[in-house]
């Protein structure tokens, strides 16, 4: 409980360290920063401050604790912090990195920077950076550590603890020991837990597991973390093709990954980076943002060029021109909830060619009901509203064309960018709006034109 | 390898599940149900299918296998199924069962099912799943289990050894032991990897980690999940406010929380549930759906008064129809973006009121250079086409103001709505697309009004 409090001291004395900043009480900031607050802490309150803040606090931050804290950053964050490090300093700040962070933290720098940074390592652990680095970053692979614990099938669970027993320390998330053969080839898991409730007299062999299934190294992240969340694992075996052990993937880089993969669809679907800074200063926000607007201006246009075919009709109805975005509207929403069910369900895996039939034939049904029945109540204030029992009639036919069009393609559109190695949630909601402005204009103002001309 | 190419084997033969099925071959599918494949793996399986598919599968599941299969199981679909059992069925399925996966099955049940399901239980299972229960499911208590290990501070690691050598096997994710007083106060955590490496002479309190923040058992399931991200947790202890040890949450129910609280702000945008059934009958779907459409209908008729304010200057200069969609929906995308990048900012925990002031001042600058900028476009592009500079200058205008509208409603009101607890994912959207629909075709239309009369 104690420690509870004095974190969330700790909290109150950050809120009031925006004052002391600006007041430039700068020693006192420095040692609230470096006192109580764990590395995850200190990166967060980087991540949660403005431009400005945030530099000054990251100077005050101890040498010692750098590495750590560039570990849990940002990686937008981490690179602006990154460019202003030399490599010698770089080489001093990552001494006790392992594999995987260094792998990513590299990824982030020049080439020339990174060969300067391998030079100043010693053999051993260059040839395990470089083994990581060979991986692409969203593959196991690139998720890796290389400091693993193995042991033999035939030695016996005493030898294995009296083995154990000459480390000082484990590495961080040991639940289990890997078992390999002689020449390295993965055979099974030695849980620590084990280790602790079997007789030390039998063999790693009889109280090993053999049920595991070892990652392949080139598996991308999002189906490593799939098998994480299905098998509830902690860590888990990395082989080559041919069955060697590469290293081990533990649970707490696997749930970034969750937390990447999760929010990627919301972040795409609004146009922004899956890890943009919060706080990104104005000219960088401005500048992607503006390429968000305009190809939504162009969709936009199309929108108005559809409208602009029916003047002639729209000069004679002006009630036209007031409802029309009704049946637009009704087409976006309908179709971007369809939109955003799909791409959920194709991220957990859930959709394949087998079940979409049955999907797509659901969410016809679904909008066509749901079209009549507002389609109804629509024709019904339309007809009241403008006295015009046409009018109504043919706000209905457009809507329930609009809403079976952005159920169709609201199914069909995700599957078949994916098919193109397009991103769904980043190019489904834009072209999903534009079929249904212009399927909405067209019925709504093109039935109109037949009944009115 | 082999795993690997088996599950892959597994999953193909899969694949013609639903033609098995379709045939009648049940024999064969309940074979490879019950055969290859975990509890989880059935789930997804399950979740996976259409109704008619999942409800034929699902009673070919092993009796055995139901209940871990549950667990795994989408609470709207478990639903389901548990609503087909006896209370004495129950009771034999959920023998097995960890308290907090119990109590998560049986909150689904009717009050008096409950009560029967606990009388079939022994007093001391009862008390601790009661125990469970007594908290709501989304807060510490409601993850926890009460399944830990326990050890004094003053006993020596050998005495813990021969303790744990007592127990066939130890409770899943046991990283650490937990070390409480005699009081059952909670002192430290001892990992389990500390056993292993240190001196068995040692006594616990020479061991142990002191550095370790208890979970008060009220706080909510989101907090305790950033813990866990934040100090990399594998499991950690729950206390009571006396400082009681009441028992541990462990990562496998943290992961799925993220899941779940990532998923929740882009369902909940499309007016989803976090827990939608991809496979959702038609009705069930429907229903659900019919009330967001009503709701977006009521904007888009309010959307459609405003226009309706301004028919006579419409009927004067027609180009108005044709061009105010683009200003509506250029507000709607900006809008959108800042209210997505505040609701995860929030979400994530980095948006406080320390810093509101200058993440609105951001987007405010933001809004107005994008708004210049597209304005200036939208006005070259207006004024060709339709011979017009007037109309380009109104249009120009009218989007600056819209964007910047939509700039402050979309920082601000995720802020407000949490303050007054209504959801923001779920309300934001509808809110902020009427605001930049009314304040599009107010300001166009109304400066049109002005110029033209």
């Amino acid at each position: 409980m104690t420690d509870i409090l004095e974190k969330s001291q700790a909290r109150q004395r950050l809120r009031s360290l925006g004052e002391a900043l600006d007041s430039g009480a700068l020693k006192q900031v420095a040692r609230i920063l470096n006192g109580g607050l764990s590395p995850s802490d200190i990166a967060h309150l980087l991540e949660s401050s403005p431009p400005r803040q945030r530099s000054l606090l990251w100077n005050l931050v101890d040498k010692q604790l750098e590495g750590e804290v560039l570990q849990y950053l940002n990686e937008d964050i981490r690179g602006d912090f990154l460019s202003k490090f030399s490599a010698q300093e770089l080489a001093d700040l990552i001494e006790d990195f392992e594999s995987d962070d260094l792998a990513d933290l590299l990824q982030q720098l020049p080439d020339t920077v990174i060969q300067e940074v391998l030079n100043t390592m010693d053999e051993q652990d260059r040839q395990r950076v470089e083994e990581v680095l060979s991986y692409p970053e969203d593959t196991a692979g690139g998720l890796m550590n290389t400091d693993t614990i193995t042991v033999r099938p035939d030695i016996s669970i005493d030898v294995v603890l009296r083995y154990l027993r000459r480390h000082r320390t484990l590495p961080p998330m040991t639940d289990s020991l890997i078992v390999v053969s002689r020449r390295d080839e993965f055979i099974g898991m030695l849980p620590v837990t084990s280790l602790l409730v079997s007789n030390p007299a039998a063999t790693v062999r009889e109280v090993m597991d053999t049920d595991i299934e070892p990652i392949p190294v080139t598996l991308s992240d999002t189906k490593v973390a799939i098998l994480f969340e299905r098998y509830d694992l902690i860590s888990a075996p990395v082989v080559a093709e041919n069955g060697k052990l590469l290293g081990r993937i533990t649970i707490d880089d696997v749930v970034d990954v969750i937390r990447e993969d999760a929010d990627h669809s919301l972040m795409r679907m609004a146009g922004l980076d899956d890890d943009e800074d919060t706080f990104a200063p104005v000219w960088k926000t401005s500048r992607r943002r503006a390429v968000w607007l305009g190809i939504n201006l162009m969709t936009a246009f199309i929108a108005s060029g559809v409208i602009g075919l029916f003047e002639e009709t729209i000069t004679k109805v002006v009630a036209l021109a007031v409802l029309m975005p009704i049946v637009a509207s009704m087409g976006g929403i309908a179709g971007s909830q369809t939109l955003t069910l799909v791409i959920r369900g194709m991220a957990v895996g859930q959709i394949s060619s087998a079940n979409v039939g049955w999907l797509l034939n659901r969410e016809f049904l679904v909008s066509a009901m749901n079209g009549v029945l507002w389609a109804l109540v629509v024709a019904g204030a339309a007809t009241l509203w403008f006295k015009d029992i046409m009018l109504g009639a043919i706000i209905a036919a457009a809507l329930v064309i609009n809403l079976v069009a952005a159920a169709l393609v609201g199914t069909v559109l995700p599957l078949f960018l994916r098919s193109r190695n397009i991103d769904p949630a980043l190019a489904g909601g834009v072209i999903l709006t534009t079929v249904t402005d212009v399927v909405g204009f067209v019925s709504f103002l093109g039935l109109a034109t037949l009944f009115y001309a």
